[in-house]
């Protein structure tokens, strides 16, 4: 965290002119995160680095600091740690809550509202975010109602309040996304070493691994779970892990963007590999945040149909790169790529919603905390779909046909900054990954 | 998933027995778990292995196969692998959902309305489990309830049912522990050669380094970062990541049990040091869960003090160990490892609520698909707190004096099978990690 990037209270000032902004469009007198823990995205913004916190909870009066009420004696060390006003155990009392109210809803009506009172929040209108065991939530909520508690959704308050990433938050997903960026750019790498004559990086692509051939490397077939074994070693290397798995999908599996690939099926000459790779960082001194970006590999020659997929791709990224301005909604950008790719001759969902061929998803996705966040790029009324500076997002257009065998997508980690927009993530494009080993930067 | 695990339908025999007599008790026609993904440790028992799935729902009648809801069709291959029934997203009407319920909340009860709906259960009494945004569920059910339905907790419901592993939940653990096992023998080999005089694994405390001095490795100084970050390392080669972190904690950081450690930090000779892994399965063909292990290494002479309280609390740990049968409350062995503790002169939470120095801490936690799961070892009067075959749980007592500049904690996560109790960690106890290299197994 840079000096200046945090208020002594814990919160950078925009984000809490923000927060005091939307509690007050809300008519609530404080938000309430109830988090499992440190990692939660909607608590995570308040503490600005990781703690090792199990459950929690933070009330934000409309007027006044945060504070951070913990459960656990023993993290006593990791809350002061983050410099954010405390509300203790001791002042929760949850050892009478243990005693008194020791079913889970009970215990976390309880803890909720000591937490509310011990923050100066008396009964009343409050907004409510941070992920919860929802039977448990819903039935605290519930009980805490009849003392006069007035519940209102706020998770989407909190995501527009961290749509706008710190200096801090910025620097970790620059340095999640340089760890993407050199993963992918060594995954390419086995890739094209496994398409030369020997298997060991020659180059050349041996007629008896032409089109539909194993590729195969040192020895052995070159699997799905292969490769994908190696991305998570080396991601690992870069401090950087995988919560939420990644993507290694061959020709058909391609097909379906979400299909993460069956570790068995051994990767082919002539048939597009699409890997996308989505870490969050593992470290202690920065925030956890993520990292996106997804590239397709074909060794050999390409299909025609690949080829020409690949090609109107690679138009659409650039298209949608020079409409990602402040202030243009995601929607807008969304529609312009598919009225290139039915231009194009392919399927779109503007025409054709639920289509399965074609262009089947949308542009990208805010990224933070969250894999996913905002801004989004469907067709919505209100600021969570407007790009602003400050935002960090990726451009991801991608066409399928499983049918045919393939599926073709190029994604990049993008920062809408005071310069414009700033890829994160610098790779090249070629399907080939023997022509990335043109690239200087190898 | 081995055969006879499972049922066609999704959910071994036992659990499903468990599952329709808690919706019984509940007096409750159907579960809902609402999910952000499939780790979900309330959805992941029914989805077997991993899918790479989003927001999703499952409904599981009180009779009847349960059906998995996905919200996005790209995820209908990762769904469809699931072997579950599905509801599909066209059956949910996402996209009308998009177009006419387009907030966060009244988007999730559309679907969640939708799901009980395609799955046959009519509006009533639901049992409702999942971690969900807290304040959108909220606002969700009490829209629903005004439509008939009436929610109750049920992801306690859920604890119990997922208390006694599956065969191949059990598996994943033991491969995670496997990793764990390993990482923290070559983590103690790192601090064993540390304290050799030339840093290089020469045996021997040079008097040079001896107490309070700092370790040096390689020709650098062995900090609490440098070994946090080779745990991370060497754990990802063993198909495992960390997504609470790990705790490496010296001398008075480990006297505080939940401290990280600071990464700055030289490790010194004569200090302990506390390296508790807790990390969870990063594959694809297996549950991922987690696995759980601590040990405390001094490297050169311990302090009298510590030396005493190690002694103690490796008499406790099999103390511990020699009550967990089935049957047993985890509370009477958290109880006689308190006596045995206050005998040897040491505070305890028995007759000391809240105390920081001594015994501070519960003796341990089932782990699984969660950190922290069932059983439990606290005074309640439920079956979540009585020991049974099939439970994995931790056994964990450690004593702490963090004026004194000291904890000591050794934990071993063990399964309790049809055998009796069966440790999933076997390492050395020794404190002096030099020792550890005499173990056969090094």
């Amino acid at each position: 965290m840079k000096p200046g990037d945090r208020r002594s209270d814990g919160l950078p000032d925009r984000r809490a002119q923000d927060l005091a902004a939307g509690l007050g469009e809300l008519g609530c007198r404080a938000l309430l995160v109830v988090a499992q823990s440190a990692s939660d995205p909607d608590l995570a913004p308040f503490l600005g680095v990781p703690a090792h916190l199990g459950a929690a909870l933070l009330v934000a009066p409309r007027e006044g600091p945060p504070r951070l009420a913990y459960l656990n004696p023993m993290e006593r060390e990791e809350a002061a740690a983050t410099g954010l006003l405390l509300v203790t155990p001791e002042e929760l009392e949850v050892l009478r809550a243990a005693r008194e109210a020791p079913e889970p809803a009970a215990y976390l009506a309880w803890v909720m509202s000591r937490a509310l009172a011990a923050s100066g929040v008396a009964p009343g209108r409050v907004a409510l975010a941070g992920l919860a065991p929802a039977g448990e939530i819903q039935c605290a909520c519930a009980a805490l109602a009849r003392q006069g508690w007035e519940w209102v959704a706020g998770n989407e308050l909190v995501r527009m309040v961290r749509k706008r990433k710190t200096a801090a938050e910025l620097a970790a997903i620059r340095q999640a996304a340089a760890a993407t960026v050199e993963v992918l750019r060594a995954l390419a790498g086995r890739v094209a070493a496994a398409a030369a004559p020997d298997g060991g990086g020659g180059g050349g692509l041996a007629p008896e691994r032409a089109e539909g051939r194993e590729l195969w490397l040192d020895g052995r077939p070159l699997t799905v779970g292969r490769l994908r074994a190696e991305a998570g070693r080396l991601l690992a290397e870069h401090g950087v892990e995988q919560p939420h798995g990644n993507i290694v999908a061959p020709g058909g599996e391609g097909g379906v963007p979400h299909s993460a690939g069956s570790d068995g099926r051994p990767l082919r000459a002539g048939e597009p590999l699409i890997v996308d790779l989505f870490p969050r960082g593992a470290w202690r001194e920065r925030p956890l945040v993520f990292a996106d970006c997804t590239r397709t590999l074909c060794a050999g020659e390409p299909p025609p149909a690949v080829a020409r997929a690949h090609a109107a791709v690679l138009r659409a990224l650039a298209a949608a790169r020079a409409l990602a301005v402040p202030g243009a909604r995601g929607w807008d950008l969304q529609e312009a790529v598919c009225l290139a790719f039915e231009e194009a001759g392919y399927a779109t969902p503007l025409r054709q919603p639920g289509t399965t061929t074609g262009y089947v998803h949308n542009l990208g996705h805010g990224i933070g905390y969250e894999l996913h966040e905002l801004p989004i790029f469907r067709k919505v009324a209100g600021a969570e779909g407007v790009l602003a500076e400050g935002d960090v997002f990726t451009l991801e257009p991608g066409l399928y046909d499983p049918a045919a065998g393939y599926g073709v997508r190029l994604e990049d980690l993008c920062h809408l900054g005071p310069e414009g927009l700033e890829v994160l993530t610098p790779l090249p494009y070629d399907l080939d990954p023997r022509r990335w080993m043109l690239d200087p930067r190898n």
